[in-house]
């Protein structure tokens, strides 16, 4: 056992336009360092029906079985899919990156079959492969997508995936981690079944929560369930009647009572500007970003129609350093922005304007950072016209 | 979607004397608010380093694989069944009181058999119960008990309880979540195998982290698995290569960043009072309270030899409203304890005195509202007497 000697822990102020987590308020801070009441305190109860309203205004949505689960985003995708399989069951999972293989991870370990449906990193899924799918598996239980891929940037047909599903007979899954707050999402209009999204992404709260939310038809499915759900800690029927509404709570684990007061603060921040303000700022600060992006010579991934605002992949020149590039963005300008994931390892970063951190000094501060950053390596890229460029965005 | 009006969260400032939370100190949320940085941030890295370093102090151990799992105590426990255990393997699960039981239900949905060795709630495990189970089931791959029952404030043997499962080649799995911080608990001397805590209790950190450690054997144990885990979030070889030493860093789930510096701060705060110097703060403050409980004419659960000093089982007579005396003393006083659980409920109150919490000013608020409380139920009960036998108790 250790001789070290221990001091406070003084993190360096960031600005964080990587994939996650993205700059947290101030406000939600606050909000979060303020006294630790008890898990059953009638004060914390009345919060958490209200972080459930508000969590119902985020989704878009009236489903009663919507909350957080007290776990990183990883343990909401955990949840949806240990609480709707059952061993057996085949689930049709799409994947164009990242999660979609993760999802996969999560139907097998559940003792599920998952049939892949492929698409290229940096392609939207296919929904004409979908449907050949779902019309060859009429056994299929379930369709899992994602709807805004974190390691490339894409944003994928939700609208329409979720409405061949229901054509099909099927429970639509949908992993909402990076679109929740940022783009478009209306989980009731579009027959969304069961959605997982995470804290840290377009909410701007803390890491660490997931809010799920259930159709009823994803609330029946489980109801009906044949075998336990293969996790205790995960088991919706255990985790809604502790969050069951009024004073009937049974007690199941003890909430992370000062995360969930970051979350109540962070979701009524996005109420308070409102859910399509959020959309549109996002879609704006984009727009400028990539505006600068292009005047520096540099290209995007993913082609514009299919482009998720609040993350940017940016492919960059062979000749660039990655590593030093970040490491100096990081040194110099204490901005960190995130790495390819994958295939896209060495080849783009991932610049994240999501929630509170797309805002307009971010995006200048991004270009003017990365521009001086690969002129210094010897490539003639130009911070005026970058700024430039995206200055006469926010001007339009 | 609802129209209600909603405002910030301004929880009342309680003081923390129930089963967990216990107050968190102004430290700890001071570092709790400290700015978001990304989970992948050297300088985030290196405070991860630190945590697992404290981790061993806390737990007294070595051992390589200890870290806090991104979740409550409840997921601590998850992790260390389902990682242990594969369909067919065979437990002894000991049960004196409601964590026992809920043992019973992981080593169940792990696909394992428990074979249950069951004691009185209030009763500490009996040894020669155990060691005939052990005797009788050589097959048997684990015992799991709890060493602090939060649920009746009884303290096992676990020293003991730990040896015995070596002397018949089983792990040992144990439950800390109430005792790590609070009293003697030194995993490797006494040869525990596989430990689970909770950030909320005797650390007084804020609740939803799950501090865990392995031994090498369990670790073997884990790495000659035939099954995959069941659970991905919390399948250990895939968290460890998250939290491996270094910069070699697999990206699993990101780490709850802020509720990290928090955890970070609270076992530099154990390490700077020192382990022993905590446990024998808590056992000063809990005699101290006993003698002004006896004073006040009410009893232990417990007995003496085998009470946890930092959860108190206070009896209350029949004829008192425990509903409304605990709303009063949450109305008047701010202090909340925590009602009695299962067979305990309108029986007896759990009254912690844990972490930052277990100190003189709260023994003596938490004699002085019971008694004025109950005075004003017309129980005759007398707070001056209580206080000083309590502080007979600091005199001496």
């Amino acid at each position: 056992m250790t001789d070290q000697d221990f001091r406070s822990f003084h993190p360096p102020q960031r600005h964080l336009l990587g994939p996650g987590p993205s700059d947290v308020s101030p406000r939600v801070l606050a909000a979060l360092a303020r006294p630790t009441v008890g898990h059953l305190d009638p004060a914390f109860i009345d919060m958490m029906d209200e972080v459930k309203l508000l969590l119902q205004y985020a989704f878009q949505t009236d489903n009663a079985l919507t909350l957080p689960v007290s776990a990183p985003g990883s343990a909401g995708m955990e949840t949806v899919f240990v609480n709707l399989l059952e061993p057996g069951d085949k689930v049709i999972v799409c994947q164009n990156g990242v999660f979609g293989g993760r999802m996969r991870e999560n139907v097998v370990r559940s003792g599920a079959t998952a049939i892949m449906v492929e698409d290229g990193w940096g392609q939207p899924i296919d929904l004409d492969k979908v449907e050949s799918a779902l019309s060859e598996n009429a056994d299929a239980k379930a369709l899992a997508f994602v709807h805004a891929e974190t390691s490339t940037g894409v944003r994928s047909d939700a609208e329409s995936l979720a409405a061949l599903a229901a054509k099909y007979g099927c429970l639509s899954i949908v992993d909402t981690v990076t679109s929740l707050g940022g783009i478009e999402l209306r989980i009731d209009k579009w027959g969304c079944d069961a959605v997982y999204s995470g804290s840290q992404k377009c909410l701007s709260c803390v890491p660490g929560l997931s809010p799920v939310s259930f159709s009823e038809r994803a609330a029946e499915t489980i109801r009906q369930r044949r075998h336990p759900v293969q996790s205790w800690f995960l088991d919706t029927s255990l985790v809604m009647a502790y969050w069951g509404s009024g004073g009937q709570r049974a007690y199941h684990h003890t909430a992370p009572v000062n995360s969930l007061y970051a979350l109540h603060e962070a979701l009524l921040m996005l109420k308070d500007e409102g859910l399509e303000q959020a959309w549109q700022r996002h879609a704006l600060n984009h727009a400028a970003f990539a505006a600068g992006v292009e005047a520096l010579g540099l290209s995007f991934l993913v082609a514009p129609e299919y482009r998720l605002p609040q993350l940017n992949t940016v492919l960059f020149p062979e000749a660039v350093d990655d590593a030093g590039l970040r490491r100096i963005l990081l040194r110099e300008h204490n901005l960190e922005i995130g790495a390819g994931l994958g295939v896209l390892s060495g080849k783009a970063w991932r610049i994240g304007l999501m929630g509170h951190a797309s805002n307009k000094s971010n995006v200048l501060l991004c270009l003017t950072a990365l521009a001086t950053t690969l002129h210094g390596m010897g490539l003639g890229t130009d911070a005026a016209a970058a700024v430039r460029a995206a200055e006469s965005v926010y001007a339009a």
